[in-house]
């Protein structure tokens, strides 16, 4: 996954403390505004719902649509959707779209208020940690003893150079998040990068979803930063057991991920690793 | 500006490729929904309006608001807001109220409208990034020729040592973003942590909004990761004339620099640093 679409070109001024300044091409990470629209089919003809601006890295629209759609709970199921395309306007001078319509087939019912992230709050207490996580179980089933999969350590330890193996613009401009799903062997299933990280990752599970594999329950998931509240949430709502991350977790992340019965990991790098919830699946 | 609410204590399991796995105390960045109500008066009441939630780091929660309010354009000036509270139950066992209401003056209008991000499209083409940045247009000045301050290079350089210095939570939980502010001597004003980094920007502006220090078009700002398109609009609200990142700047960042006369810096690192626009003010 990726695109000629990832990269800008700009001419940058570079200071050095120790030698001449210059000038010199470069590249950037190209972040263009995404407006995602629900298609609702009605009397025959098809109404939109705008439901998000994300601001993205061009490449897999169709695939971040489907994702953000699918890990916000608004749908559930490959047949729901009938079709995905472009609308609008190109971009003044590029072919660019950037909005994408996902048309539902027809009788299916959506829950739009969820989309109003309402679902943070509930009445036991006022906003919190907790309530947002108790929240969510009216919508993810948690990753239960059926998928108790093990994998081995040296697995785990492997995952940063796969993933910097393939995370090309990422080489090039520093300016990438990049998520990857492998299979329990460790072989690389797919990847995706985006300038927003929960981007990246609606591309890669959006992408399976789209093919019909969903649960994603014998998928490994490694991000390149951090592990926020908000990935593992999206990681949960796909099924996939265990989430590595280059980078720290969050403390809503940790209870979140234990409440839900998946493997969190943190840190992998330097042929170490730490382990926050869900230990047994790592042998 | 820093809180003992930022750390949380978990047992993590270490696995190390070279020697025996280990359990042992850690600390963890923590993460807690802030939801953001506007207080508007009427008839001796006050109507509260929900306007946001946000993952944030607690700490600097009136800042966080107060500074969202001002950067999103909600709010202009200090005098518009009358007072700002927590409200709500705390969270179960924990004394964290994680709602805060920003109470305006009598008399203030303000358009609500703003917030639904509609701002990124205008009937000049569709949703891109040259219509997001027109948007921006009618609320916010470019950085003119009065402030063409300028900066030593040595300066820039020392950016990243000064922010090193109080990253306090990311020293010891590696999961946090920062943003300071520093005057243009080059010494330190102000900074803030947070889980998010448009949070960490917020509370530093904010803070800076409530003391009626605005706009702030005599500091450089420094922020921990990389420049996007919303963290420059966010300067750009506040009037900071330079922006530098340790991270990379997006396509988008970089033109919406441009086009408001900012300095945008990237890559500040190891006694180099790459220019990307308003070159003039680095001497």
């Amino acid at each position: 996954m990726g695109s000629a679409l990832a990269l800008s070109r700009v001419t940058v001024g570079r200071i050095s403390a120790d030698c001449e300044d210059y000038v010199f091409p470069d590249v950037l990470a190209v972040e263009e505004p995404l407006e995602i629209r629900l298609g609702l089919p009605k009397n025959g003809r098809i109404k939109h719902h705008a439901i998000s601006i994300t601001m993205r890295t061009p490449g897999d629209d169709h695939e971040l649509a489907a994702g953000f759609l699918f890990t916000e709970g608004i749908i559930h199921r490959r047949d729901q959707i009938s079709r995905i395309r472009n609308c609008g306007l190109p971009a003044k001078g590029k072919s660019l779209q950037n909005t994408v319509v996902v048309e539902l087939a027809e009788g299916v019912e959506v829950d739009l208020k969820r989309l109003e992230r309402n679902f943070y709050t509930t009445s036991s207490c006022g906003v919190c940690g907790k309530s947002s996580i108790e929240a969510l179980h009216t919508g993810v089933k948690p990753i239960g003893s059926e998928h108790n999969i093990r994998v081995p350590a040296a697995t785990i330890h492997r995952l940063p150079e796969q993933l910097m193996s393939l995370q090309n613009t990422f080489e090039k401009t520093g300016g990438l998040h990049a998520s990857m799903l492998l299979d329990l062997d460790g072989e690389i299933d797919l990847m995706a990068e985006d300038v927003g990280r929960h981007n990246a990752l609606d591309k890669v599970i959006g992408r399976k979803f789209m093919n019909g594999e969903s649960p994603m329950n014998d998928r490994i998931l490694i991000v390149s930063g951090r592990a926020s509240f908000e990935l593992v949430q999206k990681a949960l709502m796909a099924g996939i057991p265990i989430l590595a991350a280059i980078g720290a977790p969050s403390s809503l992340a940790v209870e979140l991920a234990a409440e839900f019965g998946m493997t969190l990991i943190g840190f992998v790098r330097n042929d170490r690793f730490n382990i926050y919830t869900g230990e047994f699946r790592i042998v």
